[in-house]
């Protein structure tokens, strides 16, 4: 069986929106919802001190533990970037990240791997796509 | 800036380690002291109930966030299989995956993967090495 996890960069975001705390719960509220995950227990949030060399507010981490694996978000205000991981043991449809991270956090540019995490045959070693255009 | 994210599959593992919530909680913990991680809050952890057709116990799910970003375990006892996920954002020193799944989980097999994760200039978009045999 092979599960895939996603991994997604976004470059060229708004700086504030990737330091708003609803907007990141929001993403993953969107995410369970249209992607049909199932979360177990709550959702953990973390927003870092902003650094003294930068204008820029602290970036913010979520981790999700799902029935499907996890679901992970970091943001760095500071780069104008966002990175995001889903694993999922079990197939779920297409999600289009880009499309989401564009409209949500104004990313210029979204790109987005896929992984097989092969956890029952040992074979799971390629990455097999890249969907999504910068 | 260029984050870096192992993702390792492990198989052919003793089942019964893999149920075994102190046995994942140390390997947290050794990863964090061996590697110098720096964990933000406490860890967060689920064990799946055993599924009514196997004769194994059920899976473990862990995830830490971390200062340096994210640590995530998931077992899945069935197929005798691990699979965990370490994202830096800042460089750390290799750490010998292999090594220590197959003392502590009795694996045949450990794959570690390397992704670079480009949270600053939008090129990061190679799985650069493959470490770690069969």
């Amino acid at each position: 069986m092979t599960g895939i996890e996603w991994i997604v960069e976004a470059h060229g975001c708004d700086p504030q929106s990737l330091a708003e705390m609803p907007r990141l719960q929001q993403l993953f509220a969107d995410m369970v919802r249209e992607i049909g995950l199932r979360p177990v227990g709550e959702a953990q949030w973390h927003q870092f001190p902003a650094s003294p060399q930068s204008q820029q507010p602290g970036g913010i981490t979520g981790l999700c533990l799902l029935a499907e694996s996890h679901l992970a978000v970091h943001t760095f205000p500071e780069h104008g970037s966002l990175c995001l991981n889903l694993f999922c043991c079990k197939p779920r449809p297409q999600w289009d990240f880009g499309k989401y991270i564009k409209k949500h956090f104004a990313a210029q540019t979204v790109n987005v791997r896929q992984l097989e995490r092969d956890y029952a045959t040992a074979s799971g070693l390629k990455v097999f796509a890249k969907a999504g255009g910068r």
